[in-house]
């Protein structure tokens, strides 16, 4: 039984992940489908692209991962499918897998033109029920990548701004924001300092490192390495991102204390 | 393995999806249960016909799809199940599935009124767990139709409104919004004049019917026929609902330029 | 196949969610996930208490149930796994499953102590995918619980409000609010007078106990006894919680007409 994912920004309430999912089963019979999300900001191409790559390596190898948040469906920006990895993605070029692009190289690419994989009464405003699920559902019942198209080594990729060095540490930024409303920045543990840290947000300061949320007195801010490797800010059982007015782009320092 | 669909206006938090879950897993353990939405307004049958429409017909033959936005539980109304086309469709008898009662007509409807097929611990207020999961996962194990009640020919039926014609073109209205704001309407393809078009709709007016989103600037208003098959309105990478101030009723007409 | 539920706060869009399916299926390739939920309120251990009491008893025997709403992640709190009834649970020892652990007493309860069964790179603040997702899986797998980690019998308990005799009835309170505005109480059909009976919440009265909704005008209040056995107060088609601002906490009684 092949494992195939969704990801998209469709919410469900409109019955458009229903079709995908049906197109996906009248192809592949036995497919398991996994809800990844559909809860993505409607067009946040950034936000995808990082609930992918928190997720997607975490699948069992041959898993097909489809993903759409597609602002761009129709025009000119490819459809693609490629192997990542030990894993396969199906969605559009537009940044989506470029973090899992940079993460698993090298990637093989292609772009999808085959519509012999596609559903045959094919719309320009969704790709994800027409071209995305079908292609993806043959993918998985073991039709050959190259069979889908055509390859392609010029994707397009997502730049996340990059931390600077400034007197006594560094100085980053906020890249996103989860449901918790933890300020996750583009900072790690190679940029804390040797002894005691501070870090300054939004006016706020907050002194040392802790090992999870909860170390402090509820309602304290904290800062702490998150499950992705990152430095982040919380707040104990609250959210962060509403307390200190923060989001994407926010600056973030640490220095020494 | 059986596939059985679940579309309801329940939100996922309380539990309650859950419990039809158990349900259906407990009558037929190798069931393959896939989630179409939890995230109809609550209430709302007429949201919820539209995104069954949308979305059932690509499921594989033989699927039995569990559909519950009820709020005439407990009441008068008739609980149903139904052979649509080649799938089978389990809810309540209140319009939920009078789009598709049209499209694939005819269709075979019963009653179900064979408490034999319930939870035996039935309560008045929550027939999605009481008579609707266990009556959909005992069709889906093989018990006929004829068994779970008895013949109906008299559904209720939702009507939708008519589009008029008026001079040069026609005049219809919104009847759908989607996740991004789109605003569906009841013209299509066959209410365009043979050259350039104008859309006009509270207050503002589209030239020229687009091929998708996406061909006009961020931001612009575009009309398109949508993936229904449907004349709709949308905003590039925005929202059409907010910005016009718009949703089901609204008028919307298509003229010659 | 194995079945294996999760219920959460994480919402989905992050990929927390989608990166603890991957984990499962890594290690248990033909388990069977079901989502509950990941929709709880953040961080509200009583609200995920009510959903998992309400859900998890229909499922069939054996189903492992992960559940993570977890503020103390990391912190002394311990993460924990169960017997209870004829099915397991895995998740943080907060009071979650306490509502469970009462009503299916005795209960076997484990510390989960042995890293053999968590995440190799294990963090501090997502036990969710590196300590539940893969203790629930080797669970699934056939692994006994006692190899865990070590058994305990102190588990957290939350305690609900007890109602109180008044003069001619009973006085309790809303204890939990679902998606619908309709308002749970601690009282029960046992707290009804043997004649007409009145309700009394937030400045309004609500005479008579009614079946079902939708036995009232649309629009009008009505007092029933629910799905859980629970009397609920709601409104005919609307949200009883808005109406009367009431939630978690709001007095009710109830009292001989």
């Amino acid at each position: 039984m092949r494992l195939i994912t969704l990801s998209t920004d469709f919410q469900t309430q409109d019955g458009y992940v229903g079709a995908m999912k049906g197109v996906i089963w009248s192809i592949l019979r036995d497919a398991q489908i996994a809800d990844i999300t559909h809860q993505i900001q409607p067009q946040n191409v950034l936000q995808g692209a990082f609930t992918l790559n928190r997720s997607l390596p975490y699948f069992p190898p041959e898993t097909v991962h489809i993903a759409v948040v597609d602002p761009g469906v129709g025009t000119a920006r490819r459809p693609i499918a490629a192997r990542v990895g030990n894993f396969y993605v199906v969605g559009p070029d537009n940044g989506l897998f470029s973090l899992l692009f940079e993460r698993f190289e090298p990637v093989e690419i292609y772009h999808l033109t085959n519509p012999a994989y596609w559903l045959a009464d094919m719309s320009n405003v969704f790709h994800g029920r027409d071209i995305f699920a079908p292609s993806g559902a043959h993918l998985a019942r073991g039709v050959p990548l190259a069979e889908l198209g055509t390859p392609i080594s010029d994707p397009v990729m997502l730049h996340l701004p990059v931390p600077e060095q400034i007197p006594g540490g560094w100085q980053g930024e906020v890249i996103q924001v989860d449901a918790f409303g933890s300020l996750g920045t583009n900072l790690d543990a190679s940029h804390l300092p040797d002894g005691p840290a501070v870090v300054k947000i939004a006016g706020a300061e907050i002194r040392g490192i802790s090992r999870t949320f909860g170390e402090r007195p509820e309602g304290e801010l904290v800062a702490l390495i998150d499950s992705d490797h990152q430095l982040a800010v919380g707040v104990v059982n609250g959210n962060a991102a509403a307390r200190l007015n923060a989001g994407p782009g926010t600056k973030v320092s640490v220095v020494s204390a």
